[in-house]
């Protein structure tokens, strides 16, 4: 079938998907949730097919690795269905009541975005995911994994999609696409697809966003920064900037560059030298900070380079405003933190820097849908209109406004017959 | 001086911008209030200036209309300030107060977009409008009006300029661009640029969507509809479409298409028909409404215009759902109407209409944002993500996170040494 007729069936669906209730939505994640168990053996086989095909192609060590679906991630999926079961349904809620005139009464309702085209490299956890997120926000879904985990796909998407339509889920909320020739047309079809959320490397999700003529929802890049103010605890601040630079370095959230007042850097630089050199991290600096440790050149390219790996790049600041025009400049606006004793700086580091997440006296790996408390993340968004920062249920949501009249008519208004009264009601939509 | 070049400038200024207090932006408006008052002679010559060459250049009659800058209309954007002046900061707001851990607290709190691109036609006021709006909202702007005003909107945009630099306003937070070149290139720069804002026809709003890499806040056009439900008080009907239809054509709500249920149709067309007439309507209709009424044959390409003028298309259903359809494949999700007197068909309507607008028993024409309470309007969005329905200053601003912690790293909750509390605490943000 031609994809632009699936994504129209997709679109189709998406009118009923809006209207389920949020039991039927829970039930239906209640038997993905069972059926994903049931047919574990079934999942695993597929898995191991996708395994020895990728091993005998040389896929990369850690892509295997990401592509592995065993007991344990299928464990933690449910796990996620689970918790995901528990949180609120997200459609529905009454924003703002606002009584215009008597009788004519305005209600903003949080609804569905529609169809959200999902494309994911390797892991298919990301698929069970993200299509049981979409699940539960009533919003329909086209997904496109990678080639390297077709058949582990194929059963993932089989299991969604059976386990839906027997709870009563319209039949076309879910589909999956295989080619990337398919990914291609996808991003075309803005008549009907409302949103593409992208999940993978860098280069992959910036290809996306050139791409498409429907809105794009992914962080292209996680260049994250610590600065080390003259008023910081420097003990702290070593703790830290090592857990934000090493407690796992192949993530976005991890930090790449290490600002440090000039004041600040005598005294704190051989501290967090002797602190990283025990896990092998490889340090370059800027001119003046190779005056204080002997540490490697870091060019021009390392500020504005993503790591995700055991490397560190550290320049010397004159103050806390350079501190800010640096991140401004390089960073990818994701997550930064300010390490200072002073509520002031704080207050200056945290209103300046446009990123979406800003951080005092904390780890920038806390940036995190879980570690929020938000139950379950899309991804993290960098872009600046919509969603920002770890995105959950809220983000999969828009609204609509709903005007409930008596025969109403405008042109009361505009004769002045009448006057708006503009009343703030505390009250739920009542349809 | 070269675009990038400006665009870069004015992306600097938004990092000041965005810490600008409500007092001194709410002094900086009137400042420009006031200069528009005290400048009103030198404004009227511009615009003298602009009707002249735009008659010789033969302008059609209704542009000239929208391009005239009067004492009337400079009274209305300065009543129009006033009002933005009284409306809350919408920056700096905070949406949500977390305490993840002893003395880790999340703040998620409002703050501008910051560099919007503005792209206008014929109209001058739009550029104060939107100008005053980004200000209150703590964004810079990048604006392009239309030709046809230049001499207009030189001496407006140096009236802003003037007069926000004296309020202690950042100096580069508004530029104006004055080619068309200037547009395309503009449209590229996804670096500096956060949110284009296009202002025009559909034309030049699709133009604008097709070539922009930022993302696009517009509405490509406005074809709404009114469906007379079987269930519906005929007169109130006919009050609400005549109103929906009549009141003001040349707008995006002013309703294009009538849908009526075929048990409803024979009784209420006549009545229609003997209303519209009166406002010299011109009506075309499917087959069925043809043999009710003397009409026209509506065409395929009836269903998917949107006139602006006094001319309306019918086509009779067979009952709600297939007007539902028929929204949801030719309308353009703006606003749409039903009347009816069952609760459980409006509810229907509203919750399977995919419009951001959705309406019981009153006139499409209600959905506006000085209508529905809002002060202020940037425009209307079709959009499904980011803002939907009428734009306030709400949709001008995103959030980011704020984290607070004293030396947290993330290895001790990773470790299971520590684990997160997530509770909701009442609280703004501190700093």
């Amino acid at each position: 079938m031609e994809i632009n007729e699936i994504a129209r069936q997709v679109k189709e669906a998406s009118i009923k998907m809006a209207a389920m209730s949020a039991d039927l939505k829970n039930r239906a994640l209640e038997q993905i949730a069972g059926s994903l168990i049931d047919r574990q053996s079934e999942i695993i086989k597929a898995n191991d097919e996708d395994l020895n095909r990728s091993a005998k192609e040389n896929l990369p060590e850690p892509l295997l690795k990401r592509l592995k679906f065993d007991e344990t991630k299928i464990a933690d999926v449910v796990d996620g269905i689970n918790s995901l079961i528990n949180l609120p349904d997200p459609v529905g809620k009454t924003l703002l009541a606002t009584e215009l005139d008597e009788g004519l009464e305005l209600y903003k309702t949080t609804c569905p975005i529609g169809v959200i085209g999902v494309i994911f490299e390797s892991r298919p956890d990301a698929l069970v995911q993200i299509s049981t997120l979409c699940l539960k926000s009533g919003n329909c879904v086209l997904l496109k994994g990678g080639s390297e985990a077709k058949e582990t796909n194929r059963v993932l998407a089989d299991i969604i999609i059976e386990a839906t339509k027997e709870a009563g889920i319209p039949a076309d909320w879910l589909k999956l696409l295989e080619t990337r020739a398919e990914v291609d047309e996808m991003l075309k079809l803005d008549e009907h697809i409302d949103l593409i959320i992208p999940r993978g490397s860098n280069d992959f999700v910036r290809y996306i966003m050139d791409h498409s003529s429907i809105p794009v929802m992914g962080h292209a890049d996680g260049i994250c920064h610590c600065y080390v103010d003259e008023d910081a605890d420097l003990e702290m601040a070593v703790r830290i900037v090592d857990d934000s630079k090493t407690q796992y370095v192949a993530v976005c959230n991890a930090t790449e560059t290490l600002l440090v007042h000039e004041k600040a850097a005598p005294g704190f630089l051989p501290l967090l030298k002797e602190a990283l050199e025990k896990k092998d991290v490889a340090i370059s600096g800027c001119p003046r900070t190779m005056e204080i440790i002997p540490v490697s050149l870091a060019t021009e390219e390392d500020w504005g380079t993503e790591y995700l790996d055991y490397k560190l790049s550290i320049k010397i600041v004159k103050d806390i405003d350079e501190a800010i025009n640096h991140i401004n400049h390089y960073g990818s606006g994701h997550t930064d933190s300010v390490i200072t004793g002073s509520k002031e700086k704080a207050a200056r580091f945290m209103a300046l820097v446009d990123s979406g997440n800003v951080f005092w006296n904390c780890s920038t790996r806390f940036s995190d849908g879980f570690r929020y408390g938000f139950g379950a993340e899309v991804g993290i968004s960098t872009s600046k209109i919509h969603a920002r920062g770890p995105v959950g249920l809220e983000g999969l949501v828009i609204y609509k406004y709903n005007l409930i009249g008596n025969g109403h008519i405008v042109a009361e208004y505009a004769n002045r017959d009448k006057t708006f009264k503009h009343k703030k009601m505390n009250k739920e939509f009542p349809l």
